[in-house]
Formats: C-alpha cells, sequence, structure tokens
C-alpha cells in the first residue's frame, strides 16, 4: 500500500535500488500535451548520482523510457508508463548488512513490517524510489508552466552554514550553478567545504531546503482535510531523510503576535495582495495568490563509515561497518526531488479546483 | 472536496460555525466496540468554548448526539452518524465582516475558490469544524487503549515562554491541571499571564504543542507515499493556524552530523532497541517501537480585535475592526485536537497493517 | 466500510431503519447553485413509503432537513448534510426476527460479517438507506439539467407482465400517473392486479426497471476499470434486491452476428450518429452522444407472510412467520432510486471529464 | 484516470496495443508470498492470441517479466510491477483505420473524449489491456487457493447454441479440454463450427460466460455501495464487450415469487446453509456461504470483415472495409479474463474484511 500520490493527477512508482528498474505510472494526465524522453531526461539528471564530486558514485544515467501513454508525441490521456533500468547495481556490497540493521535506515522497521526486505541497498526504501516522482513532477512542471506556474528549490542549510537568500528573485540557472544547489556563493563554498571534509571523515551532513512556487492562482487547496499545506507537508515529509516542514514564518512566527502577524490586505491595481506574507500564500489552507513558500529539514545520511553499534536480524547485538556507495550529504540532490513533489500537488489541486464552481 | 480522512478508519465532517450544526460520519469502524456518548463528551468538553476565562466565551455544551451505527451500547460496524447543534450562534455580530475580508482567515481565499462563502463566523473554515475529528478521534482512541496506545499532547511554547518538559513521563492529568494545558507549573503561570496580557491588549498569540504516542508496534507506515509521518504530518497541517510540523529532532537535528544523529540498536531482552531517539520513533516513515513525537507550530489567532487594513468583497481598500467571540490563543483548546487526529492516523495504519503480511 | 460512492462528487450515506434517522452528506458539490428542501423533498415524496395502497403502509413523510453547506439558498461548495428522522419505527414488530434469520434477507450474511446487527428492521440493509441517494441524486438531478441531461426510469416487467414502450418518447408524467410507475396503461393496470393478488396471498414479486439517460454528450466513461457501463453497474447492483444489469441490447443481443448488431455511423447535419443503438449509448465504456439505457432485474421482495423454513442466531432450525410492514412488490418505489443512482455516476463523470482534455 | 482497480490489492494497468508494451502493478500484496513467473505465464497462456485456430492469429508469445517486489522468489510486500513487451504488433495494418471510426468500437467515442487516440490497433481499449488484469489475477488465485477459494468460469452460450452445464461439479480441466471453453462436448462443437461458420463469412459472435466461485467464506462483501455483487459487476462491466451481468435467478428470477425464490435455510452440521440458491452466494451484496454465481453477456465482436457504413474523424460519411487480425468471437480467450477480474475481487474484499470485527 502506499505507492500511489495524487487524486486526479495520480502517480503509482514501483521498484527497488537493485532488481529491474524503477518506474512511474501516471494516470489522469491530460491528453495532448506535448512531451518527450528529453525534457523528462532533463529533471532526472538533476537528481542523478555521479553527477559531481560530492554525490555517490554509483554510475547510473538513469535514462528514461517511455512504454505507453505517449503517441506521435503527445498524451493520449491513457497511463503514461515511464521506466529506468538499474544498471550499476552492486548487490554484493551490501552482503554484510544482509543480516545486520544499519542505524536510522528503514531495514529494522521493513523487516518488522513485512517478515523480509531486499537487503540489497536500502530495496524500496532507497532514494532511487524518488526517480519515478521527478520523472512524473517533470510532466506536472510542463503542464504548470503553461499558466505560469514556477516552482524553485535550493539548498538554505547544510549543518552549520546558513544562507541568506531572497527567495522573491532566486533563478533556476542561480542554483544550478553551485555543486550544493545553493544559489548563495559564498554560503556554497562553505557548504561544500563542509561537505566533502564530512566525506573523508566518512560522516554526513543534513540540512534545510527551501521551495518557492510562483503564479498559483488563489483558491487552490481544498477544505479541511485537503488543505494546500496539508498536502504539501504530506508529499514532502513523504520523502526520504526529512524531519519536518514549515510554512510561510514557521516556526518562528510562533513569537510574533497576531497584530504583529497578521498579512494586511490592499490592492495592486484589480489584484488583492497581502502586505507581508507571513502566511506562506496560503490562508484556511487555500492558495491567496502570494508566493508560497517552506522549508524541508532534512537529517544527516543515515549511512555513515563509522563503526556503529547495531542488532542483527536474530536479534543479536553486533557492530556494523558500512561500505557501499553514499551521498554524505543527500540535500542538493533532493532539491529537483522537492521541486517535483511540490508540482505534482499543484498541478492535483489545480485540476481538482476546476470542479468546485460551477 | 477535502472533507474525509483516513483509508480504512475514514471520516467525513461536516457543518459551518453557524447553521443547523457540525458533524461526523465515520466509516470503517470495527464492530462490536463498546462506546457511548458520555466517553465522546469527555473529549469534545476538552474542546469546547467557554471552558475557562482564557478562551472564548462563546457558550456551547456541544453535546454530541449519536445518530446511528451503535446499537445496544456497541457499534454494528456500519457508519456512526454524530452530531452537535450549534446553540449560540449569534451571526449578527459578524455581520460587519460580510462584505470585508479578515486578515490572516480564509474569508478571501474561500471567496476565491467559491465566489461565495457563509460569512458569518468563519463558515467551514470555523475551528468548530474540528468537533467532528475530536468526536471520531474519542472512538479511535478507545479501540487504541486495548493495545496500550496512548497519546499525549501538551503545551509546550505560548509566544516567548518555552517549557522543559519530560515527554518520556507526562501524564494527561498533569496537562489537563493546567489553563493552558501546559505540564510544567511555572512555564503555564508566565503563559497564562502572556495570554491574558494579550488578551486584554486585543492581541493574540502563537505557539507551539508537543505530541508523543507510547506503545506503538514497531511496523505502522507505509512506503511510500504514506509513511507514517507523512500521514502525521499531513493530519497535523490540516488543523487550523498550523504552520510547521517536525518529527523527532526535527530542524535543530539538521545541525548534527550522521555519527551524533544516528540511533544506535541495542537489544532489551528480546525487543530491539535504539539508545537515542531522534528519528522519533520511524525510520523509512514507518514506526520502530519507540515513542512517536512531534512538534507543530501554531501561528497567533487571526482574530484580533486592534484596527487592521483590508479590502472588501468587492475589491476597495477599507479598515477592519473585529468583533465577535474568539480564543486570544488557540492552542491549549487544540491540544486534544491534534490528540484525535494522531489517534485517527494510529488507527488507520494499525488497521492497514492487517493486510500486510500473510 | 463501502458506505462512500462517487469519486467527484460524493456521497456518503448513514442510518439504520429503526434508529435516529438517516442521512447523507454530499462532498464537491459545486458552488453557486440554487437548491432548497423542497427540490429535494419531490424527489424523496416519489419514494416514500404509504404513498399509495400498493407500497408498505408504514407512515413516514421523510422529511429533508438541510443541515449544512446551503447558504442563503445556495450551495457553498462545502459539504451538503441532509437528514431525514425515522419517526414511525416500530422495532417491537421485529422482536420475533431478532433471533431468527429471514430467508433470502440480510440478517444472515451481516450477523456473519460484524458478529451483530441491528435487528430492528433490517438495519443497515433496510431499503431506507436508499434515502440518502435520492436526496443526493435531487441535488446531481437540479445540476444535469443546465445540460439538458434527463434521466427517466420506469417499470418495464412485474412478474409476468410485460410491457412494450417506447422508450425514445417516455416522459416522466407518463410514468407517475401509473401506481406502478409503468407508463403503458393496460401492462400497469394488470400489474395492479398482479401487484395486489400477490399482496393478499402475503407473496411478493420482483420485476424489471428500464432507464432511459438522455443528452448526455459523447467522451463520458473512464478507461479502463472506470467505464461509465461498469460504474452504471455498480450503482445499480448496489440497490436492495437487484440481480441483474444489461446494457443496450444486453442479453438478447449475444443472438445476433456482428454484422447485425454493429452500429453504423453516419452524420446527422455535423453530429456523429449511428443509425441503431444495440450499444446502449456507449462504446468501449465512453458515451458515445446517443441515448444510454439499461434494464435492471429486481427480485421478489423477500419478505412474505408465509411460514418458512429457517435458523435462529444460535443456529437451530425453525420456522419464521414474518411481520411487520412491507412491499409486495418494491419495484414501482425503485424508480426514483435508479434514477438517482444513475444521475449520480452521469454528474460525476460529467466533472471527471472536465479534465481530460487541456 | 480509471486506471486502477481495487482498495486494497489494488491494480493499476498501462499500456496500449501497439507501443512498447503492456504491464500492470500491483500495490498491496501481502509480502512473503512465493510466486514466480511461471505461474503468471500459465494463466497469460490461456488467453494469449494465436493459441488455436479460432483466434486472433497476432503471434504474441505475451512473455511476462517481474520487474520489481518480487526477491529470492517471495513478495516483498512492495509493489509488483509485471510487464510484457508487444512483438508482432503491425501498426501498418490499421493504417485505413487512422481516419475513420469502426462502428461499434471506441475509436469514435475516445476521440470524443480525448481529442486524439492511438489509432494503431485499438490502442488503450484493446482486448491487450486485460493482459494486466490476467497477470495480477494469477497472483490474486494464488493467495486465494490457501484459503479453497476456487473461481471457475466457461461458456455457456456462444450465438444461438447454450449448453446444458451442471456448475456445481465443473472442473477446469474439462473446460480447458474444449477450443471454445465450453465444457458440454456437444454444444462445444457445435460453438466452434458456428464460430468458423462466421469467421469464414467475416462476421462474429457474441455469447454467454458463466462464472462460479466456491468456498467463499461468509462475510464477504461491504454494504451499502461496495456489495460483493456490486463490485463483481463493475468488475465484470469493466471488461471490453460486455452488455450485461445477471447473478443467481438473475432476470430469469423475476418471473417467481417470493415464497418460490427465497432461500430457505436448514442447518448442514453446524454450518448455516440454504436449500436453494437463487440468491446466487449473496444477501445484501454479502457472501452467505454458497457458491457464487454469475452470467456475463458478450456482444458479437466488433470487428467484422464487411463493409460498413462510417463516418471520418473529420466528419464525413465513409465506408469501411475493416483488415488487420482478430477473433471471431471473443469469449473464450475472455473466460481466463472473467475468472482474474472475479479472483481480484473477492480478495479484495477477503483483504478488506479482516478489519470490520474487532
Amino acid at each position: 500500500m502506499g505507492n500511489t500520490f495524487g487524486r486526479l493527477f495520480r502517480i503509482t512508482t514501483w521498484g527497488e535500488s537493485h532488481g529491474g528498474g524503477v518506474g512511474v505510472v501516471i494516470d489522469g494526465c491530460p491528453s495532448q500535451l506535448a512531451i518527450n524522453e528529453e525534457e523528462i531526461q532533463l529533471e532526472l539528471d538533476r537528481r542523478r548520482p555521479g553527477q559531481n564530486k560530492l554525490v555517490t558514485p554509483r554510475d547510473e544515467a538513469d535514462k528514461v523510457h517511455i512504454l505507453s501513454g505517449i503517441f506521435e508525441g503527445e498524451t493520449l490521456g491513457t497511463p503514461i508508463s515511464l521506466m529506468v533500468y538499474n544498471k550499476d547495481a552492486k548487490p554484493e556490497a551490501y552482503k554484510n548488512m544482509k543480516d545486520t540493521f544499519r542505524p536510522s535506515h528503514a531495514d529494522y522497521t521493513y523487516e518488522a513490517k513485512y517478515g523480509t526486505r531486499n537487503w540489497q541497498g536500502g530495496g524500496r526504501s532507497s532514494a532511487r524510489e524518488t526517480i519515478g516522482r521527478v520523472a512524473a513532477g517533470a510532466i506536472a512542471k510542463k503542464i504548470l508552466i503553461k499558466d505560469s506556474i514556477e516552482t524553485i528549490a535550493y539548498v538554505r542549510q547544510i549543518h552549520t552554514i546558513t544562507a541568506e537568500i531572497n527567495r522573491d528573485v532566486i533563478k533556476q540557472e542561480e542554483v544550478e550553478k553551485s555543486l550544493v544547489r545553493c544559489p548563495h556563493k559564498e554560503s556554497s563554498d562553505l557548504m561544500v567545504e563542509q561537505v566533502e571534509k564530512a566525506r573523508d571523515e566518512g560522516d554526513s551532513l543534513g540540512g534545510v531546503i527551501e521551495c518557492v512556487i510562483r503564479n498559483v492562482p488563489a483558491g487552490l487547496g481544498e477544505p479541511v482535510f485537503d488543505k494546500l499545506k496539508a498536502d504539501l507537508a504530506k508529499a514532502m515529509m513523504s520523502l526520504p531523510a526529512t524531519m519536518g516542514v514549515e510554512f510561510g514564518s514557521g516556526f518562528e512566527g510562533t513569537f510574533l503576535t497576531g497584530s504583529e502577524h497578521n498579512d494586511a490586505f490592499y490592492m495592486e491595481g484589480d489584484r488583492v495582495r497581502t502586505k507581508t506574507n507571513y502566511s506562506g500564500g496560503m490562508q484556511g489552507g487555500i492558495s491567496n495568490g502570494e508566493d508560497i513558500y517552506f522549508r524541508i529539514a532534512f537529517k544527516p545520511t543515515a549511512t555513515i563509515f563509522k563503526k556503529q553499534s547495531s542488532v542483527t536480524s536474530d536479534h543479536k547485538e553486533t557492530e556494523l561497518q558500512a561500505k557501499g556507495r553514499h551521498d554524505p550529504c543527500v540535500i542538493p540532490r533532493a532539491v529537483p526531488i522537492v521541486e517535483a513533489m511540490a508540482n505534482l500537488v499543484i498541478l492535483d489541486h489545480l485540476l481538482i479546483n476546476k470542479i468546485n464552481q460551477q
């Protein structure tokens, strides 16, 4: 259960990190959308391993294959099946993890749940699962851009380095220039240093991604349970390694009073605007036309190359020395994944909202 | 759309703050559960208005009526319909808000979405909607307690006062002793002072609730999208006035390295335990048997009694002086609501998990 | 489970035949639809008991109450909660059925499923449950009529009497003139005779309802599983006492060859038409713009007043002599219920189809 | 939309008749089930084209590939992705259908819905889509057989030939012996004759499949909308070419009175039984432990090789002379598809029912 996301633009992902491959089926994509493999590949390339010196050296081109739903360059309205083969799988590297649970990984919990697990590299809990999300997100992005809706995520903090970033003006190309996807040059350099240091020490780092969504029309988000912020929160907290999410003023906003925090209205031409945007672009869980923005906390990568106390699958205490290929800091590669999930949520709500007024 | 929550234990709420009443239909409650109106009323009394000097003086007994699904004191397996009538509705108090959007309320966004709104006191976006959640949560709680699963929430911060609370030992009676539902006596007194001051100034405050869920068996939570943390995040962010949620080490945890943050395993008798619990009781989005805990940020109440800049529904700038009855700080009343949502999520996953292993 | 129907126009019904009442919550109704209790009542009056000499004498006005979702005469977009109180409940009449399973009723199967049942008059399996469907269907009908979509059902067969009816021209007022809702006068008279004879003998009759839906635009129905015919079939087979459903040429069509059965296309002005309509208005499960029509078989009412062999709830053989109030033939009262379900399905697909093309 | 079936055992199919291939993703399969490609292939071989002289000569081995969810011979609990490549696709054979709608096919309705269609051989409306259903059904069957639940379908009627078959004793091997999957030898021979005659004349035939499900425990099926008969009806009417479905006594039963039709109870040891089974194994839409049985009407195949009146996609009248490869009678190949859908429904309800009692 739980491998499907969305109501009207609906994706189902499948696949383990070591197996035939990973993929996604998209149901509910409107027909006659022009889309091709190259456009999807662009987004996958942003998340793929081996893209630079800071990320896992696993060598996967992550080449996407369109298996159905697109005909003569356009969507048919039928399910779009996308697949990526696993190429550089090295299950043997995980053999010593076969019988030992890696701390803060999902090995133990999967085994508790299912009585079994694919012990080769994380199986279904591997971040490779997010390939399907990013591929589907690329299609969502193509639809949203027609309405000028644009989602940009970037790294705001890695470990102790926090960048000051003006989220109102940031552009994706500025983000992509940085190895760690932090558009503030000095912070980016310091972050790279910290990540390299952690990597060299066999340790890992966490951090915070901020995401801004622009030009969302007012009115998206369903009361009561499917508030836009609720669905975005679910989307983000469904990502591996996430520990928290906050919208607008977030946890800091709790130190303000109502008179400081309320977003006063004014008119800009014939458009209703707010003077401040502590609300993060949503009120009552429904978009108000201002920028939607939020931050997501990612814990330090669970895989480290230091000796750790653990237990075996037959419940004996042991020590574990991890091997395999991993990112010392997953945040930079998580940026396109965050964007993909945001785009999936916004598109789904855009479609749902078509039926709310007669 | 969006008025249903849960997959197997499934609730649908209905009702506006000023209208016939509010209610909930629960589908999927197992049969032969002994439950009566008094047990449900106990939880509703914890959230009802007028319960003490700090909350809105709206006088509602919020008396619950069981309309179906329970026969001779036990559930039938058929839908349970619960209803509370609106008694002390004072729509006339809202007349000046009829044509003016209250800042940081949902007036504008509802109107943008639906082209109309019930302007009497918040309508569907009112916190009265949560009555149905609390009533359903009371039933979920009764089922969970059979498995010793226990959810306790409490106020950890109001405005600038943060209480140090040992979440491992806290009991509900300690929480209920405090007017602001903060079990740390000195902090509670300071919080009460702050809330009274804000109320007297016509202002409002926000804060943070922490929630701990004990004795959840390992294995709850569905990969990939329906991770336990994802569903809890959605549940919490579907509550009015919430701005963020963080699990375990949360945003603070991003400052640790992997070697500091990983939760090492050990055996306690024949039970797999972790030495620390930075993960907040979940790994890979699946419960590991440790306490699940998280914190939720609530913004300061949007209703304040100071003059504010706003716009009218025909898009003219104006000033608004709010009237009506409101809480200067919603957090204390939100405590039973947070518990209810947590219980609904845990029970739903407990039922889902029955089918995962043969 | 299973008390919710529809994806975008979504209804959840609740209530037992003897209890506080029965009701429905409608989620997904577009905002700003003018609708009032009288319009809903009109449809409920067509299905209510006691409306004439042929139906159960249970005296229920079935007066509908709007509890939420409608404000100043228009829908808000929020859930519409509708309720009907049970007035003339006579649980004592069912006492001798408390411990004995009525043959071909749901007593035994409910008890097998839930380990309990409300033995007062059928409980949840009573046809009173359909009140919520009819009330919701009245709202759907109001929306559909704006697009000239019109659903008409009528009795085509009772027991051995089958009426020849020209479904292309039939009007609702012709149907309503007949006590048995058969618009063919001579057949209607014969049917009334048969029903009265059955009633006098303490026996019961079944029959067939035909339903035609006009002016459905081409393109409704989702491949693959949610074909229009599949959803209509589910809707109809979810009604009490139904035994089968057939579309277009139905079972008779299996005796034709393809060259006889295929519906050849031609142009009528700029509209694509078919010369025949064996397909029943759908091809590939998607509407083609021709009239949709189908027939539903209803078994003879399970309640009869003759002695029957049965078993007790503690599994001893016994004889049962039924009491209580029942229809000797449910078909006439089922006509508005069939229409309601058809309207719910069509509206749901009309809303879904809004998102299929860009 | 509409490419997902089931609630807990949930399948999503994808693929067009001419494209990369067709497949299915199964979410919700319990873990630790032993299953392999050979077992799935067995069922696919029963539905594949080219299996004998009566079916389409399209040469497809329909070899299934397991892409995920199965590890070391057992299910993981994660999504099972199954795929079959399209090998013998001959899109050029369909070129003359590119611009002309085939009568009683889905060409026109797909184009009306989506504004486009894959004109190569039926695209998504092709019966090749059912490959995913059959593959998933094979897994469901393996789970059900552990509870001795067994589904057998067979051809009961082709065109004018109706076989008398004792559904209580029929075995699958008897069905498989017949080219047309009719276990009554003389009827089978006559049917083969009729199909060959139709094929030689370029015409096509329809007929009726009967399906019996044995050893279903009492209690499956959810009131109200998700009655077992409702879900079976939907499943069957979601199959290509189906025109009707009837359970138990079906349309014939409408000619009986209640006293003739009611299924009297008796005890067989400690098991509650019914003397007759007009109800078809379900009462109130819930299984009662008797055999579930139903019949499905299939129209004559829409593809015939006679000249037909039609219209072009730019709405001009024309004549069509079909080419391509097709079955003169689809019924024999539909037998395993019917079984697959029945097994999917029963398993889904078996899982749902696990949560109904405490």
